[in-house]
């Protein structure tokens, strides 16, 4: 029954429906003294918000985040910090259409057989939504590993069928698909809108890579670093798998192909993703998610009601048509907590 | 610190080194008067065990498993059950001429990064044998889960660039592959061999089906069951990635292909393998998992000393070709640990 | 690093500094479908609340809750529930004169020992205002607890040297010291204004009943119903020790006096105070919490500055003379919390 | 349902039954590079084992500890250390009369109530021989901490009415009681032995002192390191109750004489016993809890059979008259734990 926590030593419990009074998070775990720069939060929080093109919501959120504990004069003081957001968009009238459907793909035939209650306005907790608590807490995550050298950074590989083949980083924030490739990034635009302008929607790859992380992250056993990290990503609302390093290819390889040559500083190539034996290896963490595409489409679908009855539902109202450049912050917070837990175990074996 | 442990209510921890005396697991969180047979433990070790056929390493273990608490008169008493497997033929001295080498692709070099020190023999707690007290608490999971109706079966789906077409419960253990298409068994068996004779290994696909599964087990945020089961199954060494349902091809399909549509009794085709927002929806659990080419191969490889010498490794000795049909039971097991634990949460959550 | 949470099932995450924006707390693990009454909060909450009387702190607080989430339509939702209390008369500069002072027997000293940083005003986090939280998550454990038919209450059994001889329950609201004996109350409470009087405080003994309790509750080891209540009740600031039963009067007897004897419902008598082995036997529980007189005083006390200089200092501001009849609600939240979260985990165990 | 761990970062589990085939320990989270001494082990074992005096049980236990994994060549490799004894005098038939017999003050009635099934032998996980396994593990913790020039010191303060009135460590091993004032362990054990003689038994005091605990260890709110120490001891079975520092005194004194003076160097008297808000303060800890009479006497009691019928039982058997002695080095192994989890605790936090 507790489902709302993560991380072991960066710990947070997130909590908040998608049209309640606010969401949030709780972040207990942080040490004392840390600089604290709301201004960096905000920012993440601004690269999740709905509104900000054509290939997002335009529900309008401001996703104004609220300190209201643990930092003190700019600092961490090693208490529980509590980031608030406010719902403002909140159109409950909205939902009451659905209130007796179910949708499909969505959590709700699942959510009613689980709890057998629900909070029907645009999913309750099951809401893409409840991932603003998941990126408040990751940007303060991103934050600290940034002041070890750390970088955390994620983009949308392929969308509605449109591949980036090459990665630059200084591109992503430039094109609202996220798209590390600016030779693709108008095509996988137009493959989203052209899905849309059907009432459909379509799926992609996000990758996150972690940049500077230091070999020994990670324990051996059930809480392999790259374990972790699946769990993590795995978490996100949409994602349907995840692989690391040359991942699923990895099936069709031999041994003396696949195992990365090991020099002095550690793995000279990376087909592993970062990771030998589930602990960092130095190299690149190097992961992929695929992200199915968007539950609510504006096509009719087969369904049934709350009580059983067949019958056929449109979703229409404020949905993303392509999860991926919204699921890119979230992915990157999630894979920066997972991180900065971790390389805080490390910290602490190593300590004394 | 604390990398040992495995869910929250029907918790395991496992502890053991490959050569050292023993390895184990402690289960903490059985009900009171469940019926305990070691015969059907002991069977699912022996599935695991090597030495079996020429697809699987020769070292010799009898893996007999002795219970050395938590049962009496046949039924478990509430109290935790420690299984404990004593290591057998542990020849500590085959690994000698490994004491000072980093061998590629294995745990050794992130290993010495983190902890500083280690048992080099056979990669000490991070070898596969490691896997021995999962099997062995999964054991008893899958039983429980039995007794529930929900049956956990893993197979081999692909090996050596062999893939099975189709799928008949009833072959996997007829072939050493664990494959469940007779048709093809002989020829992943030949894939392997040939490599193996070149000095190599091969990689593959293992895949979990789990049938029976009620609606409702997982919960919504950060332990979806399909979270929990990517963390369970990528932290088998070797698993480099895990896919639900139609998985990485979901990129490619538009919403009104990949959502399923809902019937009364839930979802009525299963793109999805079996959760909504991450809660189990009734459909089977179907989930794969890319297995990489095993890492110790015979042919000389480029790697360092452990005090950072460049040099070249032939790792002989006694290892599994491919890995695939020796994960099979690694896999059901932690599939069945993920799915008990969200059960047993599940029914908390109903009961009073 | 993770202090801040308390229980297993019903979970709660406190958070929040004195003179900060707000305190409050985040219940992950409340059932779906119980009945939420805010009201029923925020009586507990005015209990606690200072500035009721002439024996507690004139500090005003209002200490309205808000609830954020996880309940819909006057039910939870099986979601984490964030209540939230503004903090409105926090007067930081009636603080600045102690920024470089450590008061005697407050945290002061240990706590930047521990922290290297501090928010002074007030204490910041281990002020009592910190219990605030507490009482709120505890308020709904009460009501939980009630419908179960299980009442905890509790009381000051001494104040000032001055000792409640009766119990009625009835009684304790009545007066402002919470003492369940009509007929002491006046006398303990001038015992404390006397001691106020000369810029002095007073210590006393908290005790707390719970009834109704079913056979059955607490682990039998490390989590035994009683060391979980004396970890709740020694959490509280102030609290200083804590027996069950007839407790260090057990020190003195025999066997045959202290053992009670077992009838077909169980005990009938309760010198053990509601357990056996840990576990409870249906009898009531009574545990006693010794409650350290109050550390800040007028009277001058020897004491350093922050950069460990001698000095004298006098706590002058709003502060309680005995903290006896504000922590009284406390314990109760505290020990509700503690049984709740045993009764969920039994209910879970037994459930199937 | 996961009763049986103790600790968060040097996490312990412990299982096994009176009277099964063995009893032990898991610990997970000892870091890596510690020397690891069997010896050190063996006696703290020692100390605790039955059969050593006249005043303890002459049930006949070698408990020798086998090291089962964790450990390479004398020192920790970080990874789990599990620690066994097998049950060696375990005479199962000499409880056959006790299987249908709720024995009054011991944990049976709640047992049966709480799991519906029992291992009747010697009470099974409810025996104190349960705390074999803390004693095996808070040995580590010991060790380590001296390492860092901590020791912890257990012994008994008062026993069937006698007291110590001064303290002498190097006393308490040289009496069977575990005195620590020559002058009175005679005494206390003639107290003991004539209760033995008439078929009854009696209580005490253990008292402990942890010398040497730096300043700032112990989390501010619910694990404040009075609250863990007293969760810690309280679970120790026969302990009914836990102060620290003047404890229950506390409640007739006034501020002015119960706050210590603070010095540069932290209190310069010791009246709160070795924490200010929770956290060390530098000062030793000191606590003590109170010892019920062993419950198994040999004089009739009135009591029930398992299946509800009024019945007289005499506990004969091999039984303690009074439980002090042993109970030291347990309180010992509770303490050691609870200091190195926050030492470790306090180590990450400033570690970096």
């Amino acid at each position: 029954m507790s489902s709302n926590a993560f991380g072991e030593r960066f710990r947070i419990v997130t909590f908040g429906e998608s049209h309640g009074p606010a969401i949030g998070a709780v972040i207990d775990g942080v040490r004392p003294g840390v600089r604290f720069d709301l201004a960096e939060v905000q920012r993440e929080m601004n690269r999740r918000r709905p509104g900000r093109s054509d290939v997002t919501s335009p529900r309008e959120e401001e996703d104004r985040v609220e300190v209201l504990s643990g930092v003190f004069e700019g600092k961490t003081l090693g208490t529980p910090i509590c980031l608030l957001v406010r719902n403002r968009d909140a159109d409950p009238s909205a939902y009451e259409a659905l209130r007796d459907v179910v949708r499909p793909g969505h959590a709700d035939f699942a959510w009613l057989a689980k709890y057998g209650i629900r909070d029907h306005r645009g999913g309750g907790r099951s809401s893409g939504r409840e991932t603003a608590g998941r990126v408040a807490a990751g940007a303060l995550a991103k934050s600290m590993l940034a002041e070890r050298g750390i970088r955390v950074v994620g983009f949308t590989r392929e969308a509605g069928g449109v591949r980036a083949e090459r990665v630059d980083y200084d591109e992503i924030e430039r094109n609202p698909m996220r798209s590390p490739d600016a030779a693709v990034a108008e095509r996988m635009r137009e493959a989203v809108l052209a899905a849309q302008a059907d009432g459909d929607s379509v799926g992609g790859i996000v990758e996150v890579h972690a940049l500077g992380v230091p070999a020994g992250l990670g324990d051996p056993v059930f809480e392999k670093l790259d374990a972790t990290l699946a769990q993590a990503l795995v978490s996100i609302g949409g994602v349907k798998g995840v692989e690391f390093g040359d991942g699923f290819a990895l099936a069709r390889m031999r041994g003396s192909q696949s195992n990365d040559a090991i020099g002095p500083g550690g793995p000279v190539t990376n087909r592993a993703g970062g990771t030998l034996g589930g602990i960092s290896s130095g190299a690149p963490i190097v992961v992929r998610c695929v992200v199915k595409p968007t539950s609510s489409i504006a096509k009719p679908q087969r369904t049934v009601t709350t009580s059983g009855e067949p019958t056929t539902v449109s979703v229409e109202g404020r949905h993303d048509p392509c999860l991926c450049p919204r699921i890119v912050p979230v992915a990157e917070a999630m894979a920066a907590l997972a991180i900065e837990d971790a390389l805080e175990a490390q910290e602490a074996l190593r300590s004394s």
